[in-house]
């Protein structure tokens, strides 16, 4: 009988995964049948932007987290995939920050190119796993969501690539029920032209407030206050921001905070951070997790080490990406493949167990780079995935803090050279708050001419 | 083996199925062992106001499309239980347009009184419902949303009172993706004062469009104007609406209409409808229906006639509501008990099929009225549901119908009689238009002196 797999999401992960396949197929290796299902009507799973928000156009939960005018917050040096580099696919070489969906063009580029479209099922969400000691097989029930019919294959193997930036961690403050503005979680974020001219409460201090405030503040928002609860994020950050401590509760338009102050704020945008969720996966299955760099009870980060024919790709927090995700998915082929084995269950438990505790005794954040940067060679080494400077990649994710700390709001004028090759990024032609417009189109523009003055 | 009952959802009409059974008990029968599933930690369905919006604290769709300022759009004399009326529930008359805070009150307290709560299982959402030939019982798998635990139970009947006005139907119009401001569906409105100085679009001519629209407008939102598909609402609008036809699409700030007109607005609320949506039933026990007053496929508007141990009640589009899920539970309990016996398929399916033409032969909403009273009547006669005046009631509704036509500002002021007490409901101490708290504190309270002149 042909092994099948079952790939749950067309996203960079699983679309690593698919193209992990396909690079042993093409070099001659005989590779299993795979079916990836995809709930969205095209790939590049959280990088397909949608106007969306709350329940789709079938009552699925919307995937998107992305709004307009999204630049990426680190450098594309970074993420560039190893087999296939920036300059390959825009045919020169493109600014160190591009926009959303210059990105899912990049993406897209290496599907596309090695037509990996056919093996995807859109609009079809996964509904239900379950494992057969039996028969060793799963068998997964998906909903064809715009028939509305359900149906239910076998597989050998199944790769969890759902992602996990997409189920809201929505807390509640004291009073919040009865704030008279829109109060939303960063994932239901879309526009930052609605919050133009108004005064802003962004509650949390990590990657959304930090992007969601100064987007804000670049399409004309009145002010933005961050409120964290252990720490500031401490940027140099222009008069009109503000980071006060924790919220305790909202009286009518009043925030309150830890310190005791207050102040009046007309929208509230919770970026609280997002869970881990596997509505699909019985008990015995299910990654129960926070975000950080080494889930536990993943070998090498990816196998389910109670059943590894189950796979998680992806579910790490991430400074690596795109990257990390092909050495995730090359380094799940091979064991699936047969080239490489898995150790006994206990050897698997205890090398996790190690990362794990590595990763908590990491005390910065350049500390954590190089961690993330030894997961992924670890990953690497044996696999067949083209070598890439993981380490040099580190350098630069290191420049990029630096860069931010320099900078919050001019970090994306940077320039920074590709580890694949060694090319170093042009400037982009508008300085990133002044550069509006967030269409590839205008991205990838020549740079007007000076204006005449009149 | 005591017979086992799964309720799904504690809103009115799942309540109204335990309340049912509970009269039955009370009078001496013995009734089932009863399960009530319900998601939210607190009962009232649809009348338990939440803040969220998309998914909830736990990753489950948000069942609330309820907002601030909400004032029933119907006179609650239409709504009232035939066993439990608004003045024993208040200790005196009230008016006869409450805000949401005061009927939901109303609700639970009749499950209050009957000590019905411990009957329910908070926080638990229905994942996957399966019948079993073999043993002819369903098996009804939950999962805890707080300690994320799934078990699965099995029951000899499930009655899905998981209402339909919870996954929102949301239809794409051109240029959405690049619209620089709020574009939601009705679902997610939470508060008026988001909009305050605004000009709105409300794609829809139905009760969430009017509803909204005059919502907004009376906590100052600078214009609304309406989209309809097919007529417009008519209504005699004040000067700052307007209604166009239908949307074609939108460019920038501007929407472009039908006819040919276009104009700018600030923000989209697409009160576009509801799906029936049930992603817990497999396909052949799935009612597919658009929101009509006699959906196909069930007899006495309830009962699954392919397996009519499966009950769905308040599936209907309502005139009629708590008292109309009452006449339904009060009929799927007495057949669940035996006192009434089910006809065979063929008799089943023909006497729903004569319903459904009946319903599409009705013409006007006068003519729905009274379809529905019929339809109440044909479920009230057979069981001990206390008679109530239910062609009396229709009146009411012909009378209400009537008082929107005068003013759709100002009929919210009227006073209706009950026909279960005979009481002329007391006028409001404000005019609705003035009254902007909507707290059970303010409208219940006594009116305030005429404030003296300074």
């Amino acid at each position: 009988m042909t092994q099948r797999i079952a790939i749950l999401g067309a996203g960079p992960s699983g679309l690593a995964q698919l193209r992990a396949f396909e690079s042993a197929r093409r070099a001659g290796a005989t590779v299993p049948e795979i079916v990836c299902y995809e709930k969205q009507s095209d790939l590049g799973g959280m990088w397909n932007y949608t106007w969306r928000t709350g329940l789709d156009a079938y009552g699925e939960p919307v995937h998107g987290s992305m709004y307009r005018y999204l630049w990426s917050n680190g450098p594309k040096e970074c993420l560039e995939f190893a087999d296939y580099s920036f300059e390959e696919h825009f045919g020169r070489p493109i600014p160190s920050y591009p926009p959303r969906e210059v990105l899912r063009d990049y993406i897209m580029g290496r599907i596309e190119k090695w037509r990996l479209r056919e093996q995807i099922r859109f609009n079809t969400a996964v509904q239900w796993v379950e494992y057969s000691e039996e028969t060793g097989r799963f068998s997964v029930t998906v909903r064809d969501v715009k028939k509305d019919v359900l149906s239910t294959e076998e597989f050998d193997h199944v790769v969890v690539a759902t992602g996990h930036f997409s189920t809201p961690n929505t807390p509640y403050f004291e009073g919040l029920e009865h704030f008279p503005g829109r109060v939303l979680h960063a994932h239901d974020f879309r526009d930052a032209c609605e919050f133009a001219g108004k005064d802003l409460l962004l509650v949390g201090s990590s990657y959304s407030a930090e992007d969601i405030g100064t987007q804000c503040h670049k399409y004309g928002a009145k002010s933005v206050t961050f409120s964290y609860r252990s720490a500031p994020m401490g940027y140099d950050w222009p008069e009109s921001f503000e980071e006060r401590p924790l919220l305790l509760r909202v009286e009518g338009n009043t925030a309150h905070f830890k310190d005791g102050t207050s102040r009046e704020v007309d929208a509230i945008i919770l970026c609280t951070g997002y869970q881990h969720h596997f509505p699909f996966l019985p008990d015995e299955l299910t990654l129960r997790t926070r975000n950080r760099l080494y889930p536990p009870d993943l070998y090498k980060g990816v196998f389910w080490i109670d059943n590894p024919k189950l796979v998680y790709l992806g579910m790490q927090d991430q400074y690596y990406t795109f990257n990390m995700f092909d050495a995730q998915a090359w380094y799940a082929r091979d064991v699936i493949l047969g080239r490489l084995a898995l150790p006994s269950t206990e050897e698997m438990r205890a090398d996790s167990e190690a990362w794990v505790a590595r990763e908590e005794a990491c005390a910065t954040a350049d500390e954590e780079i190089d961690f993330q940067a030894a997961y992924t060679r670890d990953l690497v080494g044996p696999t067949d995935y083209p070598e890439f400077d993981i380490e040099g990649m580190a350098a630069l994710f290191k420049q990029w803090k630096q860069h931010k700390k320099e900078s919050i709001l001019g970090y994306r004028d940077r320039s920074y050279r590709s580890t694949m090759t060694g090319t170093l990024a042009p400037p982009h032609h508008t300085p990133w708050m002044e550069a509006l417009d967030d269409s590839m189109e205008a991205f990838l523009a020549e740079p007007e001419p000076a204006r005449k003055s009149a």
